[in-house]
């Protein structure tokens, strides 16, 4: 018998009491024993709800029941979540998560403690939602070298850039009926400056070095700068627009890793990542390219994670389930040494221009009045901001075109 | 130490020794401990391969060597292949192995061998080559209720199917192709009439059941009456052609599982998985849809998933990696009670005759010659059957259409 403790009974923390009450056969067969929730913390009390009695004020009534083998952190932020991670794994209580951004600032620390005491600590629901993907990159791809991650990792961006995309319309009118629908936050900064998918990339990027990849030294961009026109030249040339979270390996051990929009074949198995939906490619030297689709947010989806390392938890009580992520720094390169083709979207009479200080391009002709567009030859970062200091005000957007060599 | 022995140097067997040799660093240590090959079974010699001083002619020299403690089963075959893999388990050795056939038709009494002998009989290179799409489903999906499993298994048929649409090129003709680029055997029935995509999906129906599905028994229909007028009816309609291997549970806790060609809506995730690569669609009752995307074949990815569970089998040696597919037999429901719209192709002056027998479908006007397009409402195969067999020789084709629900 596996009893087990939810630390915030939110929108994820209910999920997973849902998860595991309403698939409780299936659960408890996949771990081998019986597994029930006995604490619910929060500091809420829930008159009326089902399971109002398993409901506790105290962490230490969930820290102090030797019964309590496995424990699900819901909470998020890195303050009382971290606080309350730490004690459970000392105290020897595998921890369950589905918060990215602590598993992004201490997952090597959590890890490490977890394995000293016998226990585990996993996060298969901080990336991509109810998309099976640390599990299949830390065992399925376990005899792998892998060259690259590449991730549609954040469904809010993507559903305001598949709209964008489908009704030509605006970003931010596209932002206010996000956020009408609940899809995007009233704040909605972490996921449209790409934030949220940063700390994602740094994790997925953390498991392919087996070292750690600090977020706050990841080159982020986001989405607010793309324009419909950018949608409509997008179009013309064969492409769509999506952001992306990167992990290069680079010869050397290093890897490239950033988040930023994307011009993306339209024949890409990315570019058909549509609305809230994520995918993330993985390409090994050995398998070449997969892919992983689903939700990648939500309150079901994210808790079927979870309760996926419930039960994993679960099968592996009294035991450390390995994850190979070192505390040591990972050797980033910068993306400033980078090269890419860029489109770049200028006055009509900047076209010339362009033409002339990056010859050996091709222009892109969609018939937006008074722009046109143009994609430059593969370009390093450096020279290409040489470009656009020249173009001046000629410029009126830019986006780096996803070439997969 | 890990002492891995392969049976078989031929394609498959000969990637896992690279994979492992190739990769030796990041297999350790993802195992935990070093891995190593000891022995290659062959009846062949290989005379100037750097790994001829492995080759054994005699199974026994690996069976009652006790410092074998992982054997990677890629001999193919039914026979030799499920005596040794026995012999092996019974032996306490774990068993890794890509050869599908043996694990439809012996899976549940292999693992219910290893389960007794505290090893492991895994499978990933099985289904979906390189693609991990076992382990997803029995892991990291491990809390879902499974509502359906819809595959492109298969590369050969795949690449065909991808031909004839894109080129407009006859089956007979690219067929003939893919056999020369060495995509299709000399003898192609068991991918052509579907026969390879029915093991896979019995395997992974059998995981989603828990329970056993025999091949045998499974509704199997391949792709050699599809023809190049059909894929310009189905581009007309917004569809592509896929033959899919699907399960989906009924109610009762019984499963409809069959292959089948499918008119696909070009907007549906599995429509743009193209060439040889295979796609795997999971709907679980959570996290609803998730998608598996990769190589389905080829020498190195499959060697990847095998020796990705050489690694799982090192992590636990002495122990049973758990499986839950049981001997008993599936309760599987009739194809014959099932329902489906149908793309129907006819003589054009049988057109009125099937929109009079038929009502309520949609007419697709593909302009081929003499010739005419019509997709049925939703309709029993019994009623289907009764509609063919009314419309006698103005019936020139029939394809079913996936829908959704």
């Amino acid at each position: 018998m596996v009893k087990v403790a939810v630390l915030g009974y939110g929108t994820v923390g209910s999920g997973v009491v849902q998860v595991i009450e309403d698939n409780c056969e299936v659960v408890s067969k996949k771990s081998g024993t019986e597994v029930r929730v006995k604490y619910i913390l929060d500091l809420r009390d829930f008159p009326g709800d089902p399971y109002e009695k398993l409901v506790v004020h105290d962490f230490n009534t969930i820290l102090e029941d030797p019964e309590v083998n496995v424990v699900c952190e819901t909470m998020g932020g890195v303050g009382a979540a971290y606080n309350f991670s730490k004690q459970c794994l000392l105290a020897g209580k595998s921890v369950c998560t589905s918060n990215k951004e602590l598993v992004a600032k201490h997952g090597p620390e959590l890890l490490q403690i977890a394995k000293e005491h016998d226990c585990s600590y996993l996060f298969e629901a901080s990336v991509g939602g109810g998309i099976p993907i640390i599990r299949p990159i830390m065992d399925a791809l376990a005899a792998e070298k892998l060259e690259s991650i590449l991730g549609i990792l954040n469904g809010t961006t993507n559903y305001i850039l598949t709209k964008m995309e489908k009704e030509g319309a605006d970003f931010d009118t596209v932002l206010k009926e996000a956020q009408m629908l609940g899809y995007a936050e009233r704040n909605p900064e972490a996921d449209v400056e790409g934030h949220d998918a940063c700390r994602k990339i740094s994790i997925l990027a953390s498991l392919m070095l087996g070292k750690t990849v600090d977020s706050e030294k990841v080159y982020t961009e986001g989405i607010t700068k793309i324009t419909s026109d950018d949608f409509e030249f997008a179009k013309k040339a064969g492409y769509t627009i999506k952001i992306l979270g990167v992990s290069k390996a680079q010869g050397s051990g290093a890897a490239l890793v950033y988040v930023s929009p994307f011009f993306i074949k339209k024949s890409h198995p990315l570019a058909m990542v549509n609305d809230v939906f994520n995918g993330i490619f993985v390409t090994g030297n050995m398998v070449g390219d997969t892919m992983y689709y689903g939700k990648g947010a939500g309150k079901l989806p994210t808790a079927s994670a979870v309760v996926a390392d419930v039960i994993d938890a679960a099968r592996h009580v009294g035991k450390n389930v390995p994850c190979y992520w070192d505390a040591e720094e990972a050797d980033l390169a910068d993306i400033k040494e980078a090269s890419f083709r860029y489109f770049v979207r200028v006055k009509a009479d900047s076209l010339e221009q362009i033409k002339g200080i990056a010859p050996g391009g091709k222009v892109v002709d969609a018939q937006v009045s008074s722009q046109a567009g143009y994609i430059t030859p593969v370009l390093s970062e450096k020279v290409f901001a040489e470009v656009q200091e020249k173009l001046g005000d000629g410029i009126l957007g830019r986006i780096r075109v996803y070439d997969a060599k």
